[in-house]
């Protein structure tokens, strides 16, 4: 008999990552000009960005600061409701809370808290629509379409000591539920995938070997078809961006897949689903062997070497 | 203040549509040999066919008939508590029950009940695996890719006199949420598009135009990309498929269409959503009004006339 | 026993051709902003556009005019030699010449003569290349990439009141091979496609039904995959272009297509041939019955109106 | 001032390769059933084999034998005029001819000739026609669409201890033209790419690494579109063949490729070029220094090893 997984609903979708730039002009001509997002304003500190059918105001908050890597990674909730029930869960769970924060230019007030890794979380109901200034051609999109890939936000990747101290916690927190994951030999979790609603996933987490902590793998945004994905490749080439490996397809959730590094050196994927969606409410989690990793992505593709060591910020090498 | 509009979350996702065919070999034909399903299996009465990344053992069940049409739509439920809450509040609602029903080959025991143009429903908890008999190489797919555009059903498209009638029965009895709509000059509702979930749409209902009743308009099933669709198209075209519009791309939910008739008549779609999801848990229903509508497709397309006009079954002409 | 039928080789290919506006500014920047070509030089009468991967300098000459309408039709040569050919053929045809024109931004000397029916088109061998002023990152391409969709000029489309003839000058004057063809009823040809080189057109003529004279149909830049004309297809949309009808396959050479309008009436197509060339030396033509034609595109759709009747300049009601 | 540097134009286009197998049944399986060409006719030592839009009865023959590599390659040319005047150009040539050569089910009377290699080329101009046993239902296509990715033969690539000498075999025999070439830094050139018509190359030759005399690197045919090819790599994984590398875009030529390992080793490569096509009548190779070619394909992919040194048939090793 098959058993009901999930998610517990009270949290709605991944809403927006905040990521660091010591570079803040290049990462932000790049996020703008290269990429594809639209500038939804900026204060001081930071620039709001987003998708063209983003419907919330900033999906990605680049910030100035000394180093790189993730800032805070923030989720919707599906009701003011279901925020009271989530932060009495994350209460009584133990772990570690930062309690209510303001807002910023984008969203309401949000109540924050920290997984075991460094990472910082929150969630928050009140949110601010995507600026109405452009308005698209079809009243159903978001912002008018501008011909570039990002079409929405669609996961992070975050690296941990422990995954399997990492999925507690977003079980828990979060209700997320495990969609796909890797089983190491050694008999850790080597990855893990996680949602909170129909998506294949909004967040992984892999495991760090860099000695770092709290520290970022990539964010994603995901793209129509499988052809824009290649059209940015030609443009990521003539803009001299870095692209690390892809475009290919993983053979983990079967995405079709394009890495690239911003120009303070955050890890920035385009990637599509196609029509894969998580409907079935009894979702048995799919478990990769060692052995079944080691044929590398979906058509053979080894994995390039980076992508196991390079996270931000960058680890500081020991004296 | 916005407020939430999330779906009841009782109900999982659109399961399967049962239609029939009165000429029952010719379309089992076309299901199989062109449109790409695969046959799970059959019985006295039914052939039960899936498309290769459906979990379920049967989301198109085809059935011999003296005529053409929608048998029933099958919606499979979150958890076992989630079909007893479901029960219990559309036995209040006052619409007509037909209570349990024995399962098939491809699911469990389901409850039944009609809306008021006598299309009848079902929920289910209880279902049947596809079958493994045709593992695919990669582990998270339900079954061997063939190279055949249908990845999941998508949808299902119902006629009825009154739209309004039908989209409180729709939020009544399935929890459902609109996600987009056509407001008349006249005041009635022309469409409606429906979701239990992240899906910008599971079930559609358009105005009946052709004095028929509990008729069927079409079902659709996702594919992959758009070129899956274009490609479709060439082999509809060499097969001698009656293809009635498409490709092109509707205005309404921005979906890629193609719209064909199988051999018995009843019409089917190929649709391609791309990465469009609806997340956002206060949505508002997006309201195209008569104006809107009369611009045509996305790219001007006007919408042929048989669209408007062709259900199944035929109408009888009174003499 | 077959015939080879290969074109004379005098003639390489299609190299610009000169269209007329009344809008000149709005003309301009529809070409450079939507539709996607590369602004090479202005003069006091016209702009020099190509697209990205055109290697001359002027694919189309854009001329400020008090109507609209194609001011020339411009055939690069395969050599000095095979010029001198070429003129002493078309001088001893009979067809009325201009004699040798200067050049002017984008090619040196040219030597021009006319159709029956008032276009005017020039052979040239001296030509310019396309500037390197925005290097490709790949050496092998003309220009950068700036991820639009037309990559090299594909054909042109010219209106003319008796198409045989027109087809007899175009073998004459050009030695360019008829691929397909219309066959109407009536005995007339509806409309013939001509290449000089291994395209499967370069040139179409279709049948004058609006009592013009030298009109012009339509010039066509091809992309590099249909999904390029499906993502333009939103941008045109967005830009509030008129769509006049697409995207479509023709059945009829088998090319996707999308048709739009420039802000001063001139038709605009983009095109995409996926693989298919014409290599054979003894192809022969295809010829379409009018019967055949009435089965409307490849995909069924029905030709639009205004395709048949729609020609720029526009003609002159009689009082 | 430039030069012209067409091709002779005396050969039309690339019309057939013979390939070897030592495992003829599940080779010849591979080809109809997996990589989807059409068989036309087999006879006692071969199978006949061509793409759906290949117009000629054969284009791919599959030969039986105790080993793998290349039987002979065949062009054919563009007239029974032209075929005199190349083998008059052969025969002064000094090269090693082998002369007329009867026909098979495929073709007439072809002339044979040697490059110093030992790859056995011929020129015919009488040829059978596909077979019209499975007409398309558009006219201007060779046979019925299938839905699988090849459309036409490409080209071909072969191997050469010195590829300069290649070089002039193809100038002098075919009267091909250079369009591409790797210039090493030791003064040998690395690889060449020629055509006879306005298709990027036909028959591409690389350097010898593996000690081996007369050897086959791939045997390509075209795709229409990038997404073909993409479908294909997942109908090759389910099928269990041997992916090599890719898809990705090639730097030289720009062709995004696929490469698998038929059963018996041959390799065969799916290609897309897009639009581009080599229609300047004077132009000059690109010659890409090793640097350059260091930089990996296009995206940054880098070539595996075994495309450097799997050729067909394998070396024997030295006792």
């Amino acid at each position: 008999m098959s058993t009901p997984t999930n998610p517990s609903f009270d949290v709605a979708h991944l809403g927006h990552v905040e990521i660091y730039s010591d570079k803040f002009d290049e990462s932000l001509d790049f996020f703008t000009s290269v990429y594809g997002l639209k500038l939804s304003a900026m204060d001081e500190h930071s620039a709001y960005l987003r998708a063209w059918d983003d419907y919330e105001f900033c999906t990605l908050k680049l910030t100035k600061s000394s180093t790189t890597g993730v800032g805070h990674i923030g989720y919707r909730v599906a009701s003011p409701e279901a925020l009271e029930r989530r932060i009495a869960t994350i209460e009584a769970s133990g772990y570690k809370t930062h309690g209510w924060v303001d807002g910023d230019l984008s969203h309401g007030r949000a109540y924050r808290f920290e997984d075991p890794f460094g990472h910082i979380f929150e969630l928050y109901w009140d949110t601010n629509r995507a600026p109405n200034d452009d308005p698209a051609a079809l009243k159903n999109m978001a912002s008018r379409f501008t011909g570039v890939p990002p079409r929405r936000i669609d996961h992070v990747n975050l690296l941990a000591e422990d995954v399997s101290v990492f999925r507690d916690f977003m079980e828990t927190c979060l209700g997320s539920r495990v969609t796909e994951m890797i089983q190491l030999d050694n008999g850790r979790i080597g990855g893990c995938w996680f949602t909170v609603n129909n998506k294949t996933y909004d967040l992984a987490c892999t495991e760090e070997h860099g000695r770092g902590h709290g520290r970022f793998h990539h964010v994603t945004y995901a793209t129509d078809q499988r052809e824009d994905i290649l059209r940015a490749a030609d443009l990521f080439l003539e803009a001299g961006v870095h692209i690390e490996t892809g475009p290919h397809k993983h053979a983990i959730q079967g995405t079709f897949f394009l890495y690239v590094w911003e120009p303070a050196g955050n890890r920035v994927e385009l990637a599509n689903a196609g029509a894969r969606l998580i409907l079935a409410p009894d979702w048995e989690p799919i478990v990769w062997s060692e052995t079944e990793r080691k044929r590398g992505q979906a058509w053979g593709l080894n994995t390039i070497e980076t992508f196991h060591t390079h996270g931000t910020p960058p680890v500081k090498e020991a004296t």
